[in-house]
């Protein structure tokens, strides 16, 4: 009892400090995490064990590799979110024909615990969130994510593999190696400008 | 024999080019990867068959993007001459005491074919000029990686992990569309700068 006293206060923390500090998270989603968060419940002593599931700023400072990790993360929830979907007990038929979920099911319940069917519809709504959010912010990092994860399926045992990976290595050793002399000729020559810039501040 | 022939002119012009284009391969690595492909030996058709193990230049233009990528190809690099090694025969125990490879062998033979022994010679030569190159240069890169990893690794059917990711979300949701917003800060605020420098050029 105290315990679900404990994370229903928590919850209403959450969602003040929520839609005080974010702009970026529209109310509706807020309402339907927090109404998800009732069906997939679980010990605040769980949530609360210090062990988060997407660690708390990884790359401090490097603002491209963080957008990149961003871009795998929102990745990873779409896969999650569809596994939640996934696990949901199929739709019964119903008397009349009102058993069909519309296909853009994007509207969330007002603020009760939600049945399967609701339940449904929240995640699809804020799995249409997270894939808007990706596919209009994040293309540029996909590219890249699906380059990485192509590297994963190369057949490190196939002696046809082998041979061509050698063949191909002085173009990559050396591209590698130039990559890295770029990145110190670009920050010298931004280090000169911005010396420039200060020595010759506009009247 | 035309087919040998053919790979052996290859071979010797691609030699050439790398030696004429590449300050970053040391000559000995170059001479040390033709060697090895005299042992990992595959027909030109095979070779020359338009599907290279890494893709050439496959996010042209991205630089942090491209070293990212890098860094996952010189891992793979590592792995991928680990399991050759792990693929030599064993070594025969010899008369003297001289069936010892020593920990950090380096030297790569003059220019035939190699046997057993000196192809684990040289493939440990290639993958230590490999992994010098990764710890020297691609240490940034390294932890995006292992960040990208760890996200494959969540256990999507387990309700605890679910809960938590749903917890997370608004969080992750908010810094994924303010890391965005960021970016295209950056790129006005440079702009702006580079259009200052244009206008008050130094004397």
């Amino acid at each position: 009892m105290v315990a679900t006293a404990k994370a229903v206060v928590c919850l209403s923390l959450w969602l003040i400090v929520c839609q005080v500090r974010g702009s970026y998270i529209p109310p509706k989603m807020n309402r339907t995490i927090h109404n998800l968060l009732q069906h997939y419940k679980i010990p605040p002593r769980e949530r609360f064990d210090g062990k988060p599931v997407f660690s708390r700023d990884p790359l401090a400072g490097k603002m491209e590799a963080k957008r990149v990790l961003m871009g795998g993360v929102l990745e990873t929830y779409e896969k999650l979110l569809g596994q939640m979907l996934k696990e949901l007990p199929t739709p019964t038929p119903q008397t009349a024909g009102s058993n069909e979920i519309p296909a853009a099911a994007v509207t969330a319940s007002g603020g009760e615990v939600g049945t399967g069917e609701d339940v449904r519809t929240e995640l699809s709504y804020i799995l249409n969130k997270v894939q808007e959010l990706r596919k209009h912010r994040y293309q540029e990092q996909e590219k890249l994510l699906h380059e990485l994860r192509a590297l994963k399926h190369i057949q490190m045992d196939n002696l046809k593999v082998q041979s061509k990976a050698l063949w191909e290595l002085p173009r990559l050793y050396e591209e590698a190696s130039s990559l890295y002399d770029i990145k110190m000729e670009r920050r010298q020559r931004r280090r000169r400008q911005t010396r420039r810039v200060k020595t010759h501040p506009s009247a």
